[in-house]
């Protein structure tokens, strides 16, 4: 069933600028990336839905032109961010502690250990460890799309710095990881449509310890 | 569909070790793992599924010693590739030109182009971006999981160096970024089972900019 899903998706190339994808369907896809987990629990990474037409055409001149940024109604972006800090891991403690209804000292010594080591790592290998976990809800993120049947092309072809400085993603102490547009599959103009999906076979994929 | 799949998903803490995950299922999962899309098409990691009791006890050594490490049934490690090669990449296009019969100047400006980007760069930015796409298939990895209802645990929490080590795995020119142990959840013994799946409201996470 998944399987079928991950069969049928693929990463088109001409989306028809017609067909918007409904909004019930964003939100699912959504909800899926906000299920998806991450280190600590921490959701270090924000999703940024482009629908407006001139700010897909700026995300489309600095992501090499690729027509589906503009073709698409929506455009995911995900960011994430550029580094951990004491608020951002407080604030997830706070509404840890508060959700579950527990004890703050029932989770503080675990992530006071975990800003122990955070805190003090360059920002740069803090942002990689982010995005990495934006990764995670980027694959969730294109299965629930393909589970909505809404297509989409999972992108990292784009200038990155362009993308955070159009959206203002650095004064919000984000950085651009990848796109995601969202839409469907044009009839026609597609090269890769209809062409085998090539993967490597299992058996050089996967090694048993058994 | 996919959502509840996903809520009912958890990062199972006690597992049953009196359980193991059906071959069927465990091949089912694999196969969405290799579905996962990658950067280029390079599917740039490998999987090494670990059964044997005396292996998982030595990851589980080098894991913080985890219980799921022993008691899952089925351990999966992801590990990217160290860096990009030009034998790795023609090997991809070797592939792909076979497979759908086309003629092999139909790819090779791309990945020429490709190959001139990647061959250059640092080994350690090549494997942080193989490592990136490692992560979209553990995150496809682990939603086939929920769709089958295996339960499993993602993590990073492990000496990578010491992983790599025990499974020989530097010498084959890849490096473990993630561990996904696969079994089922023990009826008791589980701190966080029954506990309130907790998440970043959608209007912290989503901007909108339409």
């Amino acid at each position: 069933m998944l399987n079928e899903k991950l069969n049928w998706r693929y990463a088109v190339k001409k989306m028809d600028p017609s067909k918007a994808v409904a909004q019930d369907k964003v939100d699912r896809i959504l909800e899926a990336i906000q299920l998806a987990p991450t280190s600590s629990g921490l959701q270090p990474f924000e999703v940024i839905v482009v629908t407006n037409p001139d700010i897909k055409a700026k995300l489309r001149d600095v992501g090499y032109n690729q027509a589906q940024i503009t073709d698409a109604s929506h455009v995911l972006v995900f960011a994430a961010w550029d580094n951990y800090t004491a608020e951002r891991v407080d604030a997830v403690v706070d509404q840890l502690v508060e959700e579950r209804g527990i004890p703050r000292s029932a989770v503080s010594d675990y992530y006071d250990n975990l800003k122990s080591m955070l805190l003090p790592r360059d920002a740069d290998v803090n942002f990689e460890h982010a995005a990495r976990q934006a990764y995670i809800a980027f694959g969730i993120g294109l299965t629930a799309a393909a589970f909505e049947e809404v297509d989409s092309t999972p992108m990292e072809g784009f200038d990155a710095a362009a993308v955070d400085e159009i959206l203002g993603l650095r004064a919000r102490g984000l950085r651009s990881v990848t796109l995601l547009p969202l839409g469907y599959r044009a009839a026609e103009g597609d090269w890769l449509q209809g062409m085998k999906k090539v993967r490597k076979p299992l058996a050089e994929m996967v090694t048993e310890v058994a």
